[in-house]
């Protein structure tokens, strides 16, 4: 921050909202804070149990053809499996045939001669069939070995019933009896899954003749969704359980065309409210056990995602009275990424700290056009949400600002010859730079769609490495009026998933790397990931484009 | 049963008690088998639950000199261990500075950052260094690898508690750190464990004189006691948790001299009664949890150590209804023994089936003068039982066949010239064989003190494997007046365990051998064992012998 006026003046609007600076060690939101974490407690939806059986037992066969080298096959009848022999068998995998998450019991019994000895097992949860065929150790990855869903349990005697205290999330389980007594056999007499989530239809159907594939990628994603949606929106049931802005946006656009559960996005709005940092800014995602708190981690382009968010659910729900309690907080998240414009209008990559941008999972992806049009969209969401708060004099020099976003990004990051934007020092052209820079408005809709379009055409374009990036490219298509574009992205890239097996959406999906894995273990992976079920949104949202 | 008249006299005595034959498929006790069971819960003391808190810090150490080649030493004080990093130091052991039984609970706490993954904790629980400092695996043991105890927990977020779900045994917790994420740390805020037992303190003192080393073993063998009274008399807190018939009589005696809990006696008689076969032979154990059951298993020994538990109960107790209930069980232990002797007397070891006898943990040691030694103790026992109970007129020949068997045992067993029993086939000299023959009084006092001197000096004599042959040497030497020599062994025997660190008593130890173990893994013997308590018993049944 340079410009001695601009400091001035941030000065001045935080002491006047907040009655603190930006960068002060005290808490600007020390009033607000516990009244906001009550009425985000206020508004956590009951958990709608579902008790759920396994469907089939099955076999992970290695197969190069199938997605990540494996594939399940069904070997037999549920009926069959239960009181059968594990000395006889000692490794089984059952499938409950869906993606569920939640609490796993199982009860053990006797075959043969009385148990005079404990018995011990190994349970492995796998939401894909990789999970079932490839060791879990040596673990590569970059996350907690822990998140991976094995547990080893010891019955003291049979009959014996087990409750794996962690909630779990998973297709499949494979039981494997690693100790027992020669004196007698075991068996599972019975197995229950008490599956959560706080919804459960969504109130929207497709058109009867909307192509199978859209069919099933709905299908898919709203498992996806509803799978996410617990007591806040997690961006993953199985790896990270927690709340990311990012992923609440994506989500609660989702679930405005599907399952309407309007108090859950305000409750994470709130949540993120409570939890920000002393200095006003967001932390970028929440843990909610054992009681919610933040991690210490600001990403600037998930900052300004919580003010569209605030924007959409305001709309969506009519909800002026936490629109206008949290006006404070996007405010503040507006007023730091102001501050990381130089007197152009362009985002300085210069200034300290530079935050971590979430934007994809892409190696090498430059992202220095993708903030300048995020922040453009944003502030622009912001404006608009003002408008309806009756708050826009509290940033009247932002319209004005805009346009010089607007004029500062043509110039710096736009290569008219070629037609696109670019970024960074090697001028990289990224699907994603077209994208933020349509969905901000920053050329015109001709020019947007004549940049989206060339970057879609340059194979050494940089393609997004997550559904979280596509998602904004189907948005922007769809903005430029690219329809069957947007459209044959979808098949292509969540059909893809759909195709390979898909049950829910993945983080991560590289139609030409299977193994693809921000976290040097694809089984660390989640496969459930909220960011992933936008396609709900867009079908549902969009009928005339996909219901066809 | 080759005479036709025993064969007759056996229909006649059954039919007449229990309306049954031995070898019908039809069940002796149908009448009272659940009255029985209904008595033995009755009798079910309370468990008195103690909390305790581990002392110190500890680490294992590889030590030629000590038992097994480990032991362990201080590194550190409690408190210190409260509250810190596991990630700078990923492996600690806590020492509860005693032997314990019970349920174990342990809260993690983060430090710095919030947790934002699952942790993984190995804990490993251990009665003794040897289960520190070895690894479990591979595990060549014959028994089930469960039971050893380690257990791996996730902790889905901290701060969480856990609590094992199994009933643990040890004094030492080792504590792994195998999963964690790298953004916080993780450290133990608390730790508590609920100590069983039922019973708390004997009702016996030592005299002040008396000698520190048989305090010591006084005090070790009351903690092994103690902490095998659960609710049953338990074989191991940590390695079988059973009712065996053997360990039930030994702890039996000791009781009477220390916790005097005749209703835990009581409930073991009626478990045992109440679980017996159809055709009335007693099981050799019962499993308790989840409910008793008995596994399928006769050991002829066990069963005739029965009537003299039931014998010694009646005189400590008084409880003559009990006894006149259970006279049938003892009865019919009685029967089938007497079906194993041949004319002269002699059992038959070419009888089938031969059933198990356990007398001892030792290789190669021949039973056949210990199995003939110890039913001419057992039918003593049941002859002074029935005179007390009034039921003589049942038992009428057995007074003449006791004499007879001694006749044989002399003639058949006893080496004249070197003054010892022969055992087996090689005439192997063993110290049970001695043992067994004193305590039946099969010859005189004054040739059975000869007979168990000689073994004992002769080095190639078969010694015991375990405390519990040990325990039936020492109470012959004490029978023959070899009061010194009884508490010679007892020194050098149990105060050999104390001297290596015990602080229960094991259930295999042999001087000579560190990891001897009949499992084929010493770290699966159990180290708190039932059946060597028994110092317990001498020590204040005999002050003028021990209390010096």
């Amino acid at each position: 921050m340079k410009n001695p006026l601009l400091i001035l003046l941030f000065s001045f609007l935080f002491c006047a909202e907040n009655n603190l600076a930006l960068g002060q060690t005290s808490d600007v939101y020390a009033q607000q804070r516990s009244t906001w974490l009550q009425k985000a407690e206020a508004a956590k939806p009951p958990l709608i149990k579902q008790n759920k059986k396994p469907v089939c037992v099955v076999k992970a066969v290695k197969d190069t053809s199938a997605y990540q080298g494996w594939k399940t096959e069904k070997t037999g009848e549920i009926e069959s499996f239960y009181r059968s022999s594990f000395k006889q068998n000692n490794v089984r995998i059952i499938d409950f045939g869906e993606h569920l998450t939640g609490t796993f019991s199982c009860t053990f019994d006797t075959l043969g001669n009385i148990s005079d000895a404990p018995v011990r097992f190994k349970l492995t949860f796998a939401e894909m069939p990789a999970e079932l065929g490839e060791a879990f150790d040596p673990y590569p990855g970059g996350l907690s070995r822990a998140w991976l869903q094995d547990e080893i349990v010891t019955l003291p005697y049979t009959p014996y019933t087990i409750t794996i205290p962690r909630r779990l999330s998973f297709r499949y389980v494979k039981i494997e009896l690693l100790a027992a007594s020669s004196y007698f056999d075991v068996c599972i007499s019975d197995i229950n899954m008490t599956a959560t989530s706080c919804v459960q239809e969504s109130k929207f159907t497709l058109a009867p003749q909307t192509d199978p594939m859209i069919q099933a990628i709905n299908r898919v994603g709203l498992a996806t969704l509803k799978e996410c949606m617990q007591t806040v929106y997690e961006d993953g049931p199985k790896r990270d359980m927690r709340l990311w802005i990012g992923d609440l946006y994506l989500e609660a656009l989702a679930n405005t065309y599907s399952y309407q559960n309007n108090d859950l996005t305000k409750r994470c709005l709130y949540l993120l409210a409570g939890l920000a940092q002393p200095s006003g800014i967001l932390n970028s995602n929440i843990s909610e056990m054992p009681t919610p708190r933040a991690q210490n981690s600001i990403t600037l382009d998930y900052c300004l995602l919580y003010n569209v968010a605030l924007h959409e659910y305001l709309q969506v729900s009519g909800d002026q009275q936490t629109a206008q309690e949290l006006w404070p907080v996007a405010l503040n998240q507006l007023r730091l990424a102001q501050s990381y414009l130089n007197e152009e209008g362009l985002y300085d990559t210069a200034k300290q700290p530079q935050y971590w941008l979430v934007f994809d999972w892409k190696d090498n992806f430059d992202r220095h056009a993708s903030i300048q049009g995020l922040m453009t969209f944003a502030f622009q969401h912001t404006c608009q949400l003002a408008e309806l708060l009756g708050r826009e004099d509290e940033i009247k020099e932002i319209p004005g600002l805009i346009k010089k976003m607007k004029k500062a990004s043509r110039k710096y990051l736009y290569d008219k010859k070629q037609g696109v934007f670019v970024s960074g020092p090697d001028k990289q052209v990224s699907y994603l730079s077209q994208a933020w820079m349509a969905l901000s408005e920053t050329l015109s809709q001709k020019e947007c769609a004549r940049a989206l379009l060339t970057a879609i055409e340059n194979p050494a374009a940089c393609y997004p490495g997550s559904p979280y990036g596509y998602h904004y490219v189907i948005d922007a298509l769809i903005k430029c009026g690219l329809h069957q574009e947007a459209r044959d992205m979808m098949l292509y890239y969540w059909g893809g998933m759909v195709q390979k097996g898909a049950d829910t959406f993945w983080e991560v999906y590289d139609p030409n790397d299977d193994c693809r894995s921000p976290y040097n273990s694809h089984l660390v992976n989640s496969y459930c990931h909220a960011w992933s079920c936008t396609p709900v949104y867009f079908i549902n949202k969009y009928p005339e484009i996909f219901q066809k």
